[in-house]
């Protein structure tokens, strides 16, 4: 158990309208416990209660395994494949005076099964995932120092990729190597889309298979953990030459990035940051082509707050972690976008994470 | 969209209480609908109604990539990361009759998005995940084909693994060298575990480092898809020399294993051949040591209906596919299990699909 965070917890439960909070295996189980076991269809999590006590629900087979990660006075209550699950949560539920409550859930928790015990059992389940995310919102100077490394490792793998991307190549090559590099400098939980000319038009593009031309376009966006800290790097780059619109477009994304990096200063109002990237779009037509947020929180996980967007009402303050990531996106046709993880530092300063070019790369 | 399944799924949703069923992206929804786009922790899914027809809800950022994917009668209702998702899903359920209605949801919905819909909107959602394994229990001649060969990729790689595997090698390396294999022979998704010595006494043990050491055991389980359908094999094996007490142990577990294999025919009823199992287990005194169900179904999904277990009370059916593994568990002493994926055939026979040998190996 990490106690400092789960102190944070407990004390978030006790101002919030949950009677306690379910964690099921994820990184936000990793953060407050230490640990996150395999998890399957069989409903299990660390339930932590408002008074700070906790216990752990899972299937039979998860038990031994559990029983050496959790501390001794936290009970493991199992259920067997042959029992009915939600008669069992029940007793447990009774038992630990949660009959009747409401607890909140993390991001892993699974629908069906949730929405199985509130059919069978009287208990509430409701979203806790922006409690938990608040506790982790503001970033130490340690946990700052990880997202610094974990950037180091996105931009040297940028370099890297630079030198080996070619025409012939499939998207696919091109993210094993991009996985492969973030492992030998130390990365963990690699992750990236690569998305060759029109496909970069879909900003989460899940394909892998078009092959670079010529003459193309390559948007690769890219990210791993370093001591459990995520980081998120986005690049555009032109492979044998760059039309004279490819290059207006790369421009207006750059300077719309540009405009929000310099808004996000400490005390600054997020919808501000997402509308200043937004205006700068607008001023060159482009105003419905940014189909998403400008940016999003990360830490423990790739996304989580603050949201840079029109709806995440509140201000920059210092040890929160954040992309900025504006881009163009035109179905079918165009897509560009420049990432960069920023975050307002010990110093109260914006410091950009990311140093890898951001200038117009032609690859020949 | 996968027409024959689609009518399935609606004529299972008539006989239901469900007025809709909600497909997140999934292997459930790949097949129904033939693809699966990325998922992060923006809301989306595809609405299925008792009347047939259909919608898909999502952020604008998936909108013009799922457009390509859906046949054009199917609207996408898209959400923008600056809206109120909750306040676009309430227009939406309005303008498709959903209000106070009731909508089954399928195993990958998460928690957090959908109790966050039903805190701020007039609808129900309720589990679907047993309602959707019904439609795809009972397997056709292709697709037990396919399970025929996706099992015969995962016995291939058993026999590579026997002349690969040496002291000195970690768990992790071991199943790198499975994962490999399986995508070599033209596997999709592998998975596996690999436990050594005392680890394979947690049946879902998550670990990687463990050493081979001179005299050890290795129990692999480990599978992939096929033209979508899984494979599933455990095998546990010695390596340097066996203990008298370890092949007394492997002896009771394959006898347990032939036992409910005995008893999986045509028409037995589904808690028999679970107890076939623990008969055997418990005429040796190992009447606790089984800590799991005897077996899962599998199909489009590693464990999908039927479960081999006391609970799931109904008869074994022509087309039904599922596993038989048996183990004994000893928390941090002793664990091996042994596992086929076995099916009723088209001609009503069971047939055990995995050809792997079954009898004590020591690698020397």
């Amino acid at each position: 158990m990490r106690t400092e965070y789960m102190n944070r917890l407990v004390e978030q439960i006790r101002r919030s309208d949950f009677d306690a909070v379910l964690l099921c295996p994820s990184e936000e189980l990793l953060f407050f416990a230490g640990f996150s076991p395999m998890m399957c269809e069989r409903f299990q999590g660390l339930f932590v209660k408002e008074d700070g006590t906790m216990f752990y629900f899972c299937n039979l087979l998860y038990a031994d395994e559990l029983r050496l990660e959790l501390p001794e006075d936290v009970p493991v209550y199992p259920w067997f494949d042959g029992d009915y699950m939600t008669d069992v949560m029940r007793d447990v539920l009774e038992k630990e005076g949660l009959l009747g409550k409401v607890i909140g859930v993390n991001s892993s928790a699974q629908a069906f099964n949730v929405l199985e015990i509130m059919d069978k059992v009287d208990v509430t389940f409701r979203n806790a995932k922006p409690l938990l995310e608040e506790t982790r919102v503001v970033k130490s100077h340690e946990e700052l120092e990880n997202l610094r490394h974990s950037a180091w490792i996105a931009d040297q793998v940028f370099e890297k990729a630079l030198h080996f991307i070619k025409p012939g190549m499939t998207e696919g090559e091109i993210g094993d190597f991009l996985m492969r590099e973030m492992i030998a400098l130390g990365g963990e939980t690699p992750e990236n889309i690569v998305a060759v000319g029109s496909n970069a038009s879909y900003p989460h593009y899940s394909g892998n298979s078009r092959v670079v031309g010529e003459q193309d376009l390559v948007l690769m966006d890219f990210g791993c953990t370093y001591n459990g800290m995520y980081s998120d790097i986005s690049r555009t780059v032109f492979v044998g030459d760059v039309t004279d619109e490819q290059r207006r477009i790369y421009e207006i994304v750059d300077e719309a990035n540009a405009a929000a990096e310099a808004a996000a200063v400490e005390g600054a109002w997020i919808p501000d940051i997402d509308q200043a990237a937004r205006d700068v779009l607008a001023k060159y037509g482009y105003a419905e082509t940014l189909v998403n947020r400008v940016g999003h929180g990360i830490g423990y996980m790739v996304h989580e707050a603050p949201d840079i967007k029109k709806s995440d009402e509140r201000r920059l303050e210092r040890g929160m972690a954040f992309t900025i990531e504006p881009g163009i996106y035109i179905g079918g046709k165009v897509g560009m976008r420049i990432e960069d993880v920023v975050v307002i530092n010990e110093n109260g300063e914006r410091e950009v994470l990311n140093k890898a070019p951001r200038e117009l790369i032609v690859i020949r």
